[in-house]
């Protein structure tokens, strides 16, 4: 690929501290399966940032983080409250109904956020044995459409649902992104929030593939080692995941990184505001910018960039913006852009 | 962990060129989920060994590898045939049956081959409503106890089960020791023995974490996407997993790394060859050494060395030497070895 | 309970002739599982209905003969299509999800009734690993909101699925009441409809728990007896079942009971109309009347009816009716409600 | 079928009082899904049997019975251990691995009963993440092989089992057979063994399909509703399985038939004592007689008998007796085994 992706923050390379802490973990011998030094290092980092009653399971790729802490909670016929865009309902490929066996009850909303109104009707038929039973409210954020939950919003969220009895899995994916976009630090935003079990990013953040899934509520983890292990997210050589950890934990590099493609992102909407044929969406919040344009002006950038249709129907687009996406690919691109909408 | 382990080939760093090849690969940009160059590179490296028809899938770990390869085999009513030792029958946390919802049907074997005459009664109750239907001959290449089936042997199996409508996986977690060990390519080997689907292991080669499905009969490969992302083994970026086989299979980084492994396991086997107290219980092929010790030896020398007791009951150890094992290491261990049993 | 039910078809008994033909099967012996010559005449009375190329298969009950239907049909990444309030969607306790490994995606329908342009857009992703694979379009004849399609529609849903390589099940449970308000026989109603796998429901018709798998298009049984034994619906002493299937099937039962329970709504509907308080909500196209009725009216009335509340939110309910209903219960009935409601 | 069936007590019909039951319970209205007097009837009587904390769970059959005995016990990543030969492991075509995606470790013996000697090894790697956590014992009762354990021999099991954290689930398809073949109330059999959850046999002792899962210990019963509702074992019309229920259990019908049933086989023992070509291999403690034939006298006897070879390779075969197998049948049956055996 040649210039800049706008398709995906999966599409940047890994930041170099990162594969240098790799590196750095590869000398010597260690024990595998996460018995290792590095591993014990990368989890005092999440306990610095979490707080020290985090229980910390390192996994492959975010899929992964989400099946696995699902898989945690519920029973079969159990069920998972999302947003019908999240990530786990229609990007996994059926990855959550075929590792949980369970039903994921599935609630539109314009922005990727839910609400307590818009959940609400979801939870019925409690102890009727014809119906799933609600079991976890599993929200993303930031969202998959580049919205950002405020610490109020999730803690209402996730009051209402400790309620009735739900358990509160956050998928962050984008985790880094939203606790830069509120200026919160990652346990601020996780303990304000009420998350019991948290699926955290590191990949999109500058990893080369490193994700964890992080217990923040006791009566969890004990199942944890043994789900992930049957759902084959067990690194056999787990040092080298949680190397990468260490390299965004340990000083501000999950910060700085997810600062970065949020302020990127922030420039592109900004050069495109007021754009003739350019209609943004969705409230650019962090590093996702979604806007509407003509298929024609669409296929003609596409042309010389990469990314990706949201949507078909409307001719929405979705720009990504990453860690190592830098302010002359935005300006350049935002160029090319009003250059073709106009 | 101070000194050389002997407890899994997992206990070893990466090799130097596979740190290399990752650090390598990341300038740029990429497009995720194997549509790259680093992954197209290595699927010509996998095909100039296996063969232009092969098609590869990468994914992150063995256990990984064996449920993607099964569950594009298998519906649930259909059953894996595999030895009681298989790794996907102990070692898994029943990730099989979980992922695939079908029953394996383990055979006893004393060296972890598998033959004909063992397998045939398995193979039972075909067309039968009430009765799991045999559709996988699942072997271990090399064999969890460190033997290797030549490729006649493999062959005898292949053509069994073919003849008989089963398809033929061979968990090859070790399938680089196995081929360094009987002189043969690695294609030579897998078409030799008639090998429809294999799980190729990069990781206990000197990989951080690399392993690939490897499909080498027609009428397979359409479903594997599918099952790979379902099974949340597709990376996203996953130029940093291909990077990895490039290093090993470019040059003949596999062959040198499996030939020493295996000659760090011979040197230690045969500097123990008549040691008192010392009883090596399989014949030592590839990189692994079995040997009966009193339970007093085994407990002095874990003070001072790492490995694993394979069966409490009788008092066997297993120690796996690797690619970053050297005859230091080994000499020094054989010493302590023979003057604690002695 | 006193006094006819309006909860459900399924509160009635059994019609006499049903309980006449199991005890008439019961003398003597007979090989189990379904090689009998109960369940042979049964089958022979399936074809005369609808065509010789049926396969059927007996099972227990309606969720039952979904899960194997569907079961047949689907690996765990491909999906099924259905109506928001399909009864396999809400009122299974996720025993597709379960039996399955894959989802459902359901869409809203205000009737009951999918069509085409509801369900296109729910084909997306094809050939996207990323994504579930439609692969069944489910629709259920007559809908769970006791509304029918005709066999324009269905054949219209059919051909489309057809089209994009969908395969058609369709939940009959309620099959004899569409096909005797569409004046159609059994298997007229199933070819016209361009169905390839049904489920056909026998006990709200007057079984004492009887339902069938009949498969309509060939390449879809051969897998089946599998499916049904490890989903547990294989009965053992299957005359039973199949005995029930020969009483509605011989004759003219199964139209008799149905064209019975279809009078019976129309007769409530009737007396309803205009009744003060009483807005019905659905078309009474078979045995169900929908209604909107106060909640103080709905709960006096259940004092001395059994029926249940369909919507809490909207105070609807839902009076059904079947074979045992007399015109003397429905008249007594629709006396009290628009007593109690005028 | 054309004379008395020694293939299976499965061959047999129904005992004319099951039919009457369902006669008798055919008239009227009742709720579905077993809020009916019928059902409450049958769980007053199963209480009356096995003790007022029973919890009773009618299901359609064997295998319905044992996945949700199971699925109320075991995680995914939990194992179930059972004999070698046991129903759940060879005759259910890999339903529990479907229903439960766990493992069931099976365990050779003579026999068809575990002792714990030849269980306790089956208990390794507990806390261990890589290994099945070891956490029912299923055990069946009669056997598959026609014999019985003890009470005191259950009790050993029980115990042993309940000291390492395991719950005793029994197969009880032929539980009546072996109280009456050990003297002792259903009860008195279910408590003094250590039972905690039972699959309770009524189709293969008179019934025409009825089975029941009886929970006899806390903390199991809670999650039963929706392990039965999701694995498609709920019956609508319940009364008519339950009435079967009441019909063996309100006086001592389930006895009769038992007693009847261990007599036949007993008299068809006593009758091929000492036959010339007759090698009984099994005690004959229930209703099964396990006898070696030369096969072409098997052949020969199947040309005017319904049995089935249990055993290909040793020519071993399986006679069954039912309560409706007559003293003129074990005669007449006998009588040409000696014939054609001599």
């Amino acid at each position: 690929m040649t210039g800049a992706s706008f398709g995906s923050d999966n599409h940047a390379g890994a930041h170099p501290d990162v594969i240098a802490a790799i590196a750095a973990a590869n000398p010597g011998w260690a024990t595998a399966y996460g018995d290792d030094e590095v591993t014990a290092q990368a989890v005092r980092h999440f306990r610095r940032h979490f707080g020290q009653h985090a229980e910390v399971f390192p996994v492959f790729n975010g899929t992964g983080a989400n099946v696995v802490s699902l898989g945690a909670l519920v029973r079969s016929y159990e069920a998972v409250l999302c947003s019908e865009g999240a990530h786990i309902n229609v990007d996994e490929c059926g990855a959550p109904e075929k590792l949980l066996g369970a039903k994921l009850v599935d609630i539109p909303t314009p922005d990727g956020k839910l609400t307590v109104p818009l959940v609400e009707p979801a939870v019925r038929g409690i102890g009727d044995q014809h119906h799933v039973q609600a079991k976890v409210l599993s929200l993303t954020e930031s969202t998959e459409l580049g919205t950002v939950y405020t610490v109020d919003e999730l803690r209402a969220l996730s009051d209402w649902a400790h309620g009735h009895g739900l358990v509160v899995h956050v998928d962050g994916a984008r985790f880094c992104n939203a606790a830069a976009a509120l200026g919160l630090g990652l346990g601020d935003l996780a303990s304000g929030a009420g998350i019991d079990i948290l699926s955290f990013g590191g990949t999109k953040n500058g990893a080369i593939g490193a994700e964890a899934v992080v217990v923040l509520s006791s009566g969890i983890s004990d199942v944890l080692p043994f789900v992930r292990k049957q759902s084959a997210q067990l690194a056999s050589k787990m040092r080298y995941v949680s190397a990468q950890f260490v390299a965004l934990l340990e000083d501000d590099l999950w910060l700085r990184n997810a600062q970065h493609a949020n302020a990127m992102a922030a420039r592109l909407a900004s050069a495109l505001d007021g754009a003739p044929g350019v209609r943004i969406t969705q409230p650019v919040q962090v590093n996702a910018v979604f806007a509407v344009l003509e298929p024609a002006v669409t296929a003609a950038l596409q042309e010389r960039h990469m990314f990706y249709v949201w949507d078909e129907g409307t001719g929405e687009v979705r720009w990504m913006t990453s860690w190592a996406t830098t302010e002359a690919d935005v300006d350049a691109f935002a160029a090319d852009v009003r250059a073709t909408a106009g």
